[in-house]
């Protein structure tokens, strides 16, 4: 599971109907890079949160039919980047 | 869910059957590498999108005998690379 | 999916069943990187193709027990590396 | 099956469910790049692992219903960096 | 499927009950980094072989209970780095 620190939630009015109405989070790498993931645990700007990816992501977005390869699993009470 | 943008339509009429006649499309990232994926939410070429991947990408394909591992997820409504 | 350019054919007599008797491609990307992947729409050395990699591959090699992890998925008409 | 040593047990209160009471490591690999697996073989600090990733790693949680991506599989008995 | 070349066999006591006794190999690619799979085949240290990852690397040893996420799928008869 990669570790991650929030940036900001996504604002996406067009999507496929699988997502649903999720909320979703940008996260960023230690290198900058930034993905897109689903999150149902209240992560804010700033923290540091580990994500899982795959099938689990689909189960840890609490509802199996939401399409996500990616959903935080768990907000990191103190990290140091 | 990687961030990626649309560059062009991807031109290909020997494929697989397990493709059907999906439409795809060639998105880059910011290194600039080049990744086709199927689109079904109409990205047009410059739209910054977020894709998904593995299993997941053939249930966004809306139809799961679709063979692909990325689909365009959602259209991101404002984005600076 | 990934694009790549197609190398050669891969010579290996001595690999694990499930492969059967599946024709295996070499193909390199734009860094020189070589992989292998299954081929069942007749690609020839020099052609650019995109592959589709996960359960989806084995699903595009015809025969899903055919334990792959990299199919090729498409031809592409035009290209410029 | 990548090559990573532990660095330190990982604290999270506030996590999914899915992920229930396991216990979590914070690994690095050779580039100092840190990512979080679960731990069943009773790993510590210093300690050379190899991990399994996707569906194995739950299978390898004990409990297939653990939602993870990351799991230890076995403590390397000698290795060198 | 990567192109790895065999090092050495793995030395691993304490391990995951999923991976049963089955024979580990350290492999290397060509930037040196070192991975670790099941093999079936009876690759040797020197041997450049190619290797199938995800469900397909459990399928491919024999045992689907064994949890591996990467297996030899073959040993390349003749190949030059």
């Amino acid at each position: 599971m990669e570790i991650l620190q929030v940036e900001s939630t996504l604002v996406c009015t067009r999507r496929i109907e699988g997502l649903k109405q999720a909320k979703l989070l940008v996260l960023k790498n230690t290198k900058g890079k930034r993905v897109v993931a689903i999150d149902q645990v209240g992560a804010n700007a700033g923290n540091f949160v580990f994500v899982v990816s795959g099938s689990a992501a689909r189960h840890g977005a609490d509802d199996y039919y939401i399409l996500t390869d990616l959903t935080v699993a768990g907000i990191i009470d103190h990290w140091q980047a």
